[in-house]
């Protein structure tokens, strides 16, 4: 029987999947190529966390990542067409996958003796570094640097989860108030398009160079 | 004495080498940038896999991969003209370098005690992941997820290496009848222009919404 | 009370996130994108280099490389006007910066046992690989493969280091040796516009091909 948590992990790393195999699909990749893309939204942050914390990434310890893609990638060709209707569906398991990885990284990086500031950047890589690679893949400028609040979320996660920890609350706890802190930062940005101020001191030189 | 593995070893790296300093001369890289863009496709792919595996990537261990790629930069500066009258042998070196990198990663990953599914992604990653570097260097979309078949020849080679494993063949039967199966696969996919359908299921979508 | 050498490191390492934060802003990146392109600058080849050597990435060790890619930040958001007024400051500080770095992971892979050329690559990677990192993340073709020497001057200045080491000079001489030349060959490389030749082997196929 899979845990709680599983199952979440398990509806994380499909959203993730169905994330890259579409950007996939909107460049002509083929079935190959969408089911590369998948995997490296899917699992990206968490080897990149493990090659860091020098464990081995997850994904080599258990298929469950690889068959979970291949389930993404059957369900993009065989219902691509109604997707559109999902969206909203797909933006929660996104949101969950977020919240869920942030978790993930953070405990992970804790358990393994590190700091608080370096738990809570593992947290952000876990969630947010996957949708880097896959832009980088797709020779695209990484998303997640121009539009509404995402990695930012994974750190407000950090701090929520490593502020419980401080205070001595339960593991359970610290997980469930990181997870929402994430997945309420994502849906509340997106709701009411909540930006970081854009860095505009290049063209301000300019405009002052004249 | 080098051994005929060695001597294989020696020629897929020239020949991934060329590949990367040839696309790199495509985008007017300098000299210093064209050996890195070399050694790159050349030792990339191992580079992943050994940090994946928690090894020392096998470059660190031998400079005979540093003097492969500046021989091939030599070979390229002084007969860059005369190339294009090799694309024949070069394809087939090539195709040799994927066979025998594949090998080699999915040996490694067995020796290192990984499942199978582990041995085969690694020995694809060997002889596949070099070329997405290059094309990330480059800025361009990688080629391999989207031309003939070019990582999944790896995978088909994976799955037939662990085939002869499982049925308890000798390490050397493994490991030719692996290579071969790449090779040809590789050989058979150009030639007859052999490619996975494209994922389209985003374009389908935006009809579907008209 | 920090050493002359952590002094040079944190300098170093400001004006490493500064050209990441700059280009950053140039791209439309908000704070946060800016704060990790900075950061990846600052950082990115120090991390390769560590996860090659397989020891814990420096940054994960100390705070400071955050705080001091955070006061970058905050520096380009309040001064961003006049920064171009400071753009021959940011260019000693940035020379500094690749001095320093590529002494340190010279030392760093000869500490670690490994030979010569490995050092000499890892001091290379340590200076340089960051300003790729950033390239590939705001999606442009890594300039070092194009511009004035770089990343050879790293070169030279490994070599230069190894020498005195080979010769049995004192550690600190090693140091001095090997960081001058790098930033000698840095300065004047840029005053007079030093440049290796393009590799134009492609071109020539072409023309020859007609």
């Amino acid at each position: 029987m899979p845990t709680f948590v599983q199952i979440l992990d398990f509806i994380g790393t499909f959203a993730f999947a169905i994330s890259g195999i579409r950007l996939a699909s909107a460049k002509h990749f083929d079935w190959f190529g969408a089911y590369v893309c998948g995997f490296a939204v899917a699992v990206g942050g968490g080897t990149i966390r493990d090659v860091l914390l020098d464990v081995t990434p997850v994904w080599m310890t258990n298929p469950v990542y690889l068959l979970c893609t291949a389930l993404a990638l059957v369900w993009v060709i065989a219902f691509g067409k109604h997707l559109i209707h999902l969206n909203n569906s797909l933006f929660t398991f996104d949101a969950i996958g977020l919240a869920l990885f942030t978790v993930v990284g953070c405990e992970k990086a804790l358990t393994l003796g590190f700091p608080w500031w370096v738990a809570i950047i593992m947290g952000s890589i876990t969630g947010a570094a996957g949708g880097v690679i896959r832009d980088v893949l797709i020779n695209e400028t990484p998303l997640i640097f121009r539009k509404e609040i995402y990695a930012l979320a994974c750190v407000a996660g950090g701090l929520a989860y490593w502020a419980c920890h401080v205070c001595g609350a339960e593991p359970v706890v610290c997980q469930v108030t990181g997870g929402v802190t994430v997945f309420l930062a994502r849906v509340l940005a997106v709701r009411f398009n909540i930006c970081l101020p854009i860095l505009s001191g290049h063209e301000e030189e300019e405009k002052d160079g004249k």
